[in-house]
């Protein structure tokens, strides 16, 4: 935390983080609200308020570091508030797939970040992104649905696909504009990081992973 | 609880509450998003975390009488979504102001309420209302935006007026499709409640608390 550029970078993945988690909670919580039953919105509900704790151990560090939310967060509100608006589910399941699949997507993608940085912030970013045990209820729910109409699969099947390339479009948006950030994964003068061989291997991790996932789903990836 | 009539109003008080805190969590979540500033957002959000805490004391409570949420909660849906639909805030502060006014008139209402039924449900109800302490917040931002520029207390004064109309109207809708929730409060055979007299000043109680909070915040009521 001595290096200013790392220290940069460092609030750059907390600002980056915390955005994340209070707009996933904005968002699930308003996706809640498409719920056909009071039960499945609570659910929904509570991922929601999950997301909503994870935020508040990450503003807890940038108080700690003595960084005003604002300044952390602002750089990245825009990507996020793009990508959501890209991504506004247009019924239940969409809300769930998205939930489920946008949510864990974001989490391996940080949990690669956090393999490259010092001791203390990979423990944070990893307890924030511990899995909320939510993801049961959606797989159980989108199963159902499938079974009941097979047709719901294909719509989606697209849908995941949609999401993942929306994440894409708007990481690499935040890695062009935010040098301290990159910094972190792909290292700087004397301080080593990630080479091209690494940087793919990261990549095919995250697509096998979402793969995984939608497989789960029984949607094809 | 061993009388038919008495064990369903408690579950009508308890699925009104429960539709109550979280249509609250919804709506604050929502509002939350007009926020000017990540720190402002992130308070509201915690306020609509509170409020899905208390959803979840009177979900567990249901579970414990072996109520299903929806069948609890399905008569008062409607009533909610109502008033929230017909006090959608159009900019933050009336946002702040239904959040603070709305929902502490719904939190005297159920106490008043309350008064009449047995302990367990009393301590129930009196914990799920338990000032949030978010208060403070809400009256800080406000007097500083009527600071700023006074002609804003004109037109929150009036929005403060149709927060508590709707409330009420929409209070008389349920009052008027509920029996069971009726008989907690005015008695029914057998069982004593409230006579006119005291309904008279419950209602003076919950006028005079409303003008109080308003003038806290610096408006008219």
């Amino acid at each position: 935390m001595d290096d200013p550029e790392y220290r940069a970078g460092i609030i750059d993945l907390l600002g980056a983080l915390a955005v994340g988690e209070l707009t996933a909670f904005q968002r699930l919580a308003a996706d809640a609200e498409l719920a056909p039953t009071r039960a499945d919105q609570a659910a929904l509900a509570g991922m929601a308020v999950a997301e909503f704790h994870h935020f508040e151990q990450i503003r807890d560090r940038l108080t700690e570091l003595g960084v005003a939310l604002d300044d952390a967060m602002t750089p990245f509100h825009e990507p996020y508030v793009a990508f959501h608006a890209n991504t506004a589910p247009s019924n239940w399941l969409e809300g769930l797939v998205k939930a489920y699949v946008g949510d864990q997507i974001a989490t391996d993608f940080y949990r690669e970040i956090a393999a490259t940085v010092d001791d203390d912030t990979r423990a944070l970013v990893n307890d924030v992104l511990a899995e909320a045990g939510h993801a049961d209820f959606v797989v159980d729910r989108v199963r159902a649905a499938i079974d009941e109409d097979p047709s719901v699969a294909g719509r989606l099947a697209l849908w995941g696909r949609r999401l993942v390339g929306e994440a894409l479009a708007q990481a690499q948006r935040v890695a062009a504009d935010r040098d301290a950030l990159t910094a972190i994964i792909v290292g700087a003068p004397g301080r080593p990081g990630m080479d091209l061989a690494e940087l793919g291997q990261v990549l095919s991790r995250l697509t096998e992973n979402h793969a995984q996932r939608m497989a789960k789903l029984g949607l094809s990836s």
